[in-house]
């Protein structure tokens, strides 16, 4: 939650010559988005983000992240929509470094969701899923389960400083995953990152889904399970049902998960955690002294991992 | 440029119901001011700035600034009104930390003052040393030659380190700033820390002057002393004449210069740049290890005092 470059209002200038926006009232960096460095530009005409991307989005991704959002956003889903300057393009260079101009969405994240807020999000999943059917580009998933050996491989030395026996569990898991990890389910393009800092709220209705850098083709059941790990677990680790409920509900109700969906939740469930234990190990591992953004705990996730581990049926998550 | 503390909705919701805003549409850390975090915030009834005090301000300081700048703001200057709460009050407590509502101001700093940016700063602090003079309150310069005595002997161990000579300098000048400072100098409420990045613009003209945290009683042609410093060096340290003149040109307009205010400049100057070097140097020796501010260069205020050293007469600040 940094701002990495600073942009003054001479780069600013130069860079907007290529749009339409009229005069730039104010322009403030923003804390959101913890790889980029992103920016609230207000002119006559609107408020936008302004977003330079700092290292892991590359230049020949971001059309794929740019016309998506293009994409859904002109299918009816609540996300930004980037801004095409007068050379027709929807990306330029600012300060050495890709940059894009997007509008701005009102709402606030939930820091605390509800059980009406994962229904909520669950419907707006669904609705994206849906909404991104016909769209033109794909992206592989490097973090699913062919981009988990390699991961494992580069933090497995370490595991065990962050837990005891940590090490053990990522064999066991990976060996697991890769023999039960489902084969043809439906499938498509998926936001792969909706945790609740990238979802609005207005008065507990869902009015923005944001940062759609991670996004890729997957399976679609496989972005519900990321979606149970990062909005069903309460803070002291317990697993809430009801949210759980109130999600999957949320997501039938507008795209109904087939048998073989459902089935698999149980699998997908610990693949999610265990990428999201993967990258966060490795970031943990990986500290810089001096970054101005703490990583976050594993442990976190080793927990989740651990309760997955020990679910009977899709019926826990709520499914039947 | 940071935010040192993560303001959630739930916490948001608690503060603000101590006032009358409407709905809030959108909520978002900045990266504005140095040593407190600020947030933006709109509501269905405007944009505004919450600012939590992490430090240096102290809870019996803020009534001083707050009142400052509603005193200051319906005096006719541009510059943040605290909203008052249901409470009558200005301030609250939010994350354990002191916190105020300001009105937020359009505008952008300029990153390369140009001459007229200079003409219209100078006639900016000359409306607000003239609105603020009937204040009912005071604050005491605790960065003004009383306090340089003190800051001195906590740098002059390391400050070799910074500068070879640099030691000796300090003493130097404090001796002869002790026996030169004027006495007597028409005074009143003054910004005290009117750098570039406190004052907007829109289209080249002043909309608004941010920051207060520094206002104190003293000269007021301190304070125009210290903008000379902060607004008309260039880059590789070349003093712009051009900019001086206009910056004191736009002053004398509003508040006429008396003839003692005129000869005390070279002198004065000469303490502004030595406040800055003494308290940037006190930064730069104090690092703090993964601290998300980096501290300023102490060496372009000792390039500066060096220069101010050499002046001759106020001729040269453009003041005759």
């Amino acid at each position: 939650m940094a701002v990495y470059t600073h942009v003054n209002d001479e780069d600013l200038r130069h860079f907007l010559e290529n749009y339409e926006l009229g005069l730039v009232t104010s322009f403030k960096g923003i804390a959101e988005g913890v790889e980029n460095s992103n920016f609230l530009l207000s002119t006559e005409t609107g408020n936008f983000i302004l977003t330079l991307y700092e290292k892991r989005v590359s230049t020949q991704e971001l059309p794929f992240f740019l016309d998506l959002m293009a994409y859904l956003s002109n299918q009816g889903i609540p996300c930004p929509t980037p801004v095409v300057g007068l050379d027709g393009g929807t990306s330029g260079e600012l300060c050495g470094r890709p940059a894009a101009l997007v509008t701005f969405l009102d709402g606030m994240s939930a820091h605390r969701p509800t059980a009406k807020h994962c229904a909520e999000v669950g419907q707006a999943l669904a609705h994206m899923h849906k909404a991104g059917r016909e769209f033109g580009l794909s992206r592989d998933n490097d973090l699913s389960i062919a981009g988990w050996r390699d991961l494992v491989s580069q933090c497995r030395d370490h595991a065990d400083e962050a837990e005891a026996g940590l090490e053990n569990l990522l064999a066991e898991e990976l060996s697991f995953l890769q023999q039960s990890w489902p084969t043809g389910l439906p499938s498509g393009v998926i936001h792969a990152d909706l945790f609740p800092d990238n979802v609005f709220f207005l008065a507990d209705k869902l009015s923005g889904v944001i940062d759609f850098y991670f996004a890729c083709n997957d399976f679609f059941a496989y972005d519900l399970a990321i979606c149970l790990n990062a909005w069903c677990f309460e803070r002291d680790g317990s697993f809430n049902a009801t949210k759980a409920h109130q999600l999957t509900a949320g997501y039938n109700r507008v795209r109904p998960l087939e048998d073989r969906e459902i089935s698999a939740m149980p699998v997908l469930a610990r693949g999610a955690a265990f990428r999201f234990l993967l990258t966060r190990l490795y970031d943990w591992e990986n500290q810089v002294d001096g970054a101005m953004v703490r990583p976050k705990d594993p442990g976190e996730y080793i927990r989740k991992l651990r309760f997955h581990r020990r679910v009977k049926g899709p019926g826990e998550y709520g499914l039947s």
